[in-house]
């Protein structure tokens, strides 16, 4: 593992565990310790430390903001799981499931407020500046949750309005935290568009590599394959294989995601998404948003390691197999 | 009608009207329109505009603050009311009945970020001292409510937790919205401990009116009455008549609240409060906190038209009869 990228996940985890809450009310407070608590990558805060030492040599500066960034990011996933009705999380019950949706919704509004709380702690130009950056990208975040509900009562969409919303949805956040953490670092105004063509298509690349991973990816740790077939989900897999299809084509597909057993629905479905070359397609996807990424990355001055960090982070992430 | 107030009051519904948000998703804004357009005493943004005049002397330069603390409030609405399953707010539908409690969820998450973006178009100064103010009363908001939920599954509770509940989860918004004015104002950190107890005091008065006016207010203008006999919610009044009862003379009560037909509920619990005078005893509460806000407001420095137009709003909001 890359020796920056351990540090700095190490401090962030010790972080999460020290972060200041009240005890009580303990429904309010308890479940928020308990979805931070649930692990996980931990992309983001380390995208905004990562941030922060592009531009400052240094990343301790940042540690606040990149809690906020996660606390936000957490607070999705309470707020997510109620409205998809997801049982589990990361192996273990979701918090409407552990408490109740009325807690649920309670508590997640109250990390919403906890991730401004902790983005206040550093100056008020600084926060000014971050808190900026941090509710247009929230607000982006609410737009693509809403679009993927709206998109799931459609028969198909466009690629183009499935990349937007996957954009708004996950990879717009991977930009936010990225640059917050570099305005924590410094980073001039004009140095964030090439930060966010970075932080973005590295975000499209992790999403459509989920896709591809849930149909086509390893089930050595026990993942099970399939789930969004089982589910129904759209996912860049459907998009493309009705884009493929055409119209009178596309029933095929349809057909198949009727298929009540979901042993032989994921079958079929596979075996569509094979005829279509839809996997190495996937793949090509990808790889081209990962070159995108690299090359932003290329064209990015400040930190050597940090630099050497985040393109070590986008190869990872899209070469990874679970 | 106070000249100011009316002043403030038709400033604020004007920029209520105005209020810019983006037209789509519709799902995630037009929600946003809806619960804002329900209209309301609006006292909270008043309050802030009111706040601000205390110390400046003009109330425009609040107005986007105002704003912020109106979205807020509107955001508990929409997620208060998918908590407690209301099908109704100013006799039109809630928006989790007109669209989806999913709707209501992310737009009221939309809600809570937009607010803090009207907080935002000030100084940084400015919205450093302000945020901090909104961010400390949201969570308390949250607390109450939560308290609020807990509290409902308890048997009974003592007088002094529920008037912690009803502080936290009204009166706060009151004195975060006043204080937040007065920031914008200029008033210094030491000015604020007298604007919240005005407020909080203002707030408690304003809450127990409400409790009593459910039960023994007028019925005139086609408001029914004994709403929160029916619903078997836990106002001022049921804690007093438990405090009173005692141990085993709650059983009384408690039976009251049991009975099935609605009319026959409502008359037996109406009995029972006012053999324990439970109506004078809550007027003599509401006057109680009133006199505070007034003590408050007599030691108030700043604009005379301000502090007239707030002692005139107490009286307003302990006054009414509906």
């Amino acid at each position: 593992m890359n020796k920056l990228y351990s540090e700095i996940l190490a401090r962030v985890e010790v972080e999460i565990k020290g972060i200041e809450l009240p005890k009580t009310p303990t429904n309010l407070y308890d479940p928020i310790r308990y979805i931070m608590g649930l692990g996980g990558k931990r992309v983001r805060p380390v995208l905004t430390l990562l941030g922060n030492q592009l531009y400052k040599g240094n990343y301790e500066d940042a540690i606040h903001h990149a809690m906020a960034v996660e606390m936000f990011h957490n607070f999705t996933l309470v707020h997510d799981d109620v409205m998809d009705s997801a049982d589990v999380r990361r192996g273990l019950p979701t918090v409407h499931k552990k408490w109740s949706s009325n807690i649920a919704l309670l508590s997640g509004d109250g990390m919403l407020v906890a991730a401004y709380s902790l983005l206040q702690k550093t100056s008020p130009e600084t926060f000014s500046r971050t808190a900026r950056i941090f509710s247009d990208t929230a607000l982006e975040v609410c737009e693509g949750q809403q679009l993927d509900m709206d998109f799931s009562e459609l028969d198909s969409i466009s690629m183009e309005d499935y990349l937007g919303m996957i954009r708004q949805k996950t990879a717009v956040l991977l930009s936010g935290s990225l640059k917050i953490g570099a305005v924590v670092g410094g980073a001039d105004d004009q140095d964030l568009p090439n930060l966010e063509a970075f932080a973005e298509s590295l975000g499209l690349a992790f999403q459509v590599k989920d896709d591809y991973l849930d149909a086509f990816g390893s089930s050595e740790f026990g993942k099970v394959l399939g789930g969004d077939i089982m589910e129904g989900k759209r996912t860049w897999l459907t998009v493309k294989s009705l884009e493929l299809l055409g119209g009178k084509g596309s029933q095929r597909l349809h057909e198949a995601y009727a298929i009540k057993d979901f042993d032989d629905r994921v079958k079929e479905v596979l075996m569509i998404y094979r005829e279509l070359n839809i996997d190495k397609l996937a793949q090509q996807q990808v790889q081209e948003y990962s070159d995108i990424a690299q090359k932003s990355l290329a064209k990015m001055r400040g930190d050597k390691d940090a630099i050497e960090t985040l393109s070590w982070l986008v190869d990872q992430l899209i070469g990874r197999t679970i």
